[in-house]
């Protein structure tokens, strides 16, 4: 890694309430999340890898920042904002949502939680979700308060989770389900807990609310998993490529509807439920659908981190882009996530593959990759 | 630099049109801006200091990323953004517009660029100005196409400024006046060029538009300039500290109104012209002003980057936070930009600051600093 360049840190590329304990960690390498330090490397992207499918760990996530939706007209500005039918969301769910603009394009994916019937956290991806409801609450004058509340989620995953968990909350952390969420007690104060994560390898995601809480958290987690060889981490981009997770930025941006990347299934919506983009969506067929997201496998030797968007073709057509890739020490591969053209687009399909002014044989395959 | 995390640059964080380019050049750490990868440093950060305040640099701005609004309303909806009195603007203008949202605070910091009557080019600071534009026009329907272009701003900043300009684009580049913009020629096509920049010492902004021009113009600027010294550059955080030049995320956040980061200046248009926040912003007064940004100088050795808020009190008792810190070698003193609470805000007031455990004198000072 010796010529990659350092980044600078500001106040603008903002801390979270753990990052002196990510330093301390060791932490190797940082991206930036909404305005905030996201930790990517500790060991090395291998050595992280399989510590995470095969023990547990905490993964500073505060960038996951939380925009807070209150008052008599969130639950109608929610339902605005997504393709997603919300009628039947409980005060202890949480849903992945799409969320997109007049004309289908996806401006994120978060997860939206209910707190309760008025009060919602949007739990966002890489974009400014704040200015998007913002500027629909602003212009259409609803009755609602938007902010960013002092929330910073921290991550425990791995097929240990469960047991280190339940060793700082108490047992009755395991029967929180998928994708819900509850209030547990830590030092006598509530926090909501979801069984979640931006991982394959299990896990519960703690929305910290107040940042003076998360040392304390983070050191509780450490001295409670010892034996358990707890570790700092981060999501890893080999894992969630394997597990067929899509970044928002990397894989699918404004350019993308939800339907191109295999997100339909989360546009639900009823007939005569009002959400922004329902025209554009409404033109989207499986007949003429031009693109999709799919898995590619990759010859030869690891390739290099992808920084940009890597062109496949076929025949010299153009054929589509990959966004993400990295080489699977368990697949024993190089995999990989790209948009294909319809031409194309079917499972086992050969393309090359360019990057770096080298040419590869990738094949198209399904996500995510079996196990 | 041997303990700072390197950055993990994926797709998500953008190239840039000249990233190839800025490689090349030997780029030594990058931070993130809109998305996107933003140099910070090319030799050393003292180095590229003085080279910009005597010779000629070629930036990579090009995370000055556009939100292009154009159409019967674009007018009505750029009023309605900003407390700046845009009545008077005429096509060849840039003007500073700060932008706020119904409470006051500040969303950005952008420049707005009028192309003609109905098209406006909003060139950013670091927030997703796109949803908040967008989220105003679908909730109030407005008759208005939003997007961003393909516009990637390279800035040529320094005293040789407007003698390399000259070589690569006419004599004519010499009329252009301080923010103002004006359309010229380069291998046959237009570029939108303006004299401006995140600097003191003088220069223009070229409005790139069109991705494939950028290795062409970088190209040129450079064979141009040897005899020049024309070298890669960035915004300086020392001269731009020097400077007065605040940096929205760092010195300015939603946090604060217009009024606080002293841009009262630009808070202008008249009773009855609607703007977003015009509620909020009346109610602020000279007399009712809780806190504003001033100068610091702060005693002692180099200080460390300034990577999050330093707190400054008296006597025990909170004065306020300082956001961006750097010694100055022609100043031959550290300096800073702070928040200070009003009973302290008096230029010469002596403060302590606290950073890595150390307690240090500052001074209060104004913003900029004397040359």
């Amino acid at each position: 890694m010796l010529n990659i360049p350092r980044i600078s840190i500001s106040r603008r590329l903002r801390n979270t309430p753990v990052t002196h304990r990510v330093n301390q960690a060791g932490v190797k390498a940082y991206t930036v999340y909404n305005h905030m330090l996201l930790p990517t490397v500790f060991e090395s992207l291998e050595a992280d890898y399989h510590h995470l499918k095969h023990r547990v760990q905490v993964w500073d996530v505060a960038c996951e920042r939380q925009v807070e939706v209150a008052g008599p007209d969130a639950a109608k500005l929610m339902q605005l904002i997504t393709p997603r039918d919300l009628s039947s969301m409980q005060d202890d769910q949480c849903f992945y949502i799409p969320m997109v603009d007049d004309t289908g394009g996806l401006l994120n994916d978060p997860v939206l939680l209910r707190i309760d019937r008025n009060r919602y956290w949007i739990s966002i991806a890489d974009s400014d979700v704040l200015f998007w409801v913002k500027g629909l609450a602003v212009g259409m004058n609803l009755d609602v308060d938007i902010h960013e509340p002092d929330v910073s989620p921290l991550a425990v995953q791995g097929p240990n989770s469960d047991a280190l968990m339940e060793r700082v909350f108490g047992e009755s952390i395991r029967d929180i389900r998928f994708f819900r969420h509850k209030k547990i007690s830590f030092q006598d104060k509530p926090l909501v807990i979801a069984r979640s994560g931006f991982s394959r390898q299990g896990g519960f995601e703690i929305y910290v609310e107040g940042s003076a809480r998360g040392e304390p958290l983070w050191d509780a987690l450490f001295e409670a998993g010892r034996d358990l060889d707890v570790r700092a981490g981060c999501p890893n981009v080999i894992e969630r490529i394997e597990g067929g997770l899509l970044s928002y930025g990397n894989d699918m941006t404004r350019e993308n509807s939800p339907h191109e990347c295999a997100l339909q299934k989360f546009c639900n919506a009823p007939d005569g439920v009002a959400f922004i983009g329902r025209e554009a969506l409404s033109k989207i067929t499986p007949g003429n659908l031009k693109r999709q997201i799919r898995g590619l496998k990759i010859e030869g030797d690891p390739v290099p981190p992808c920084t940009e968007s890597w062109y496949l073709t076929k025949h010299g057509r153009f054929a589509g882009k990959a966004s993400s890739a990295a080489w699977s020490p368990d697949l024993a591969c190089n995999i990989g996530i790209a948009m294909i053209d319809r031409e194309f687009w079917e499972i086992g399909t050969e393309l090359s593959i360019h990057f770096d002014n080298q040419q590869r044989m990738a094949e198209v395959c399904s996500l995510p990759f079996p196990r």
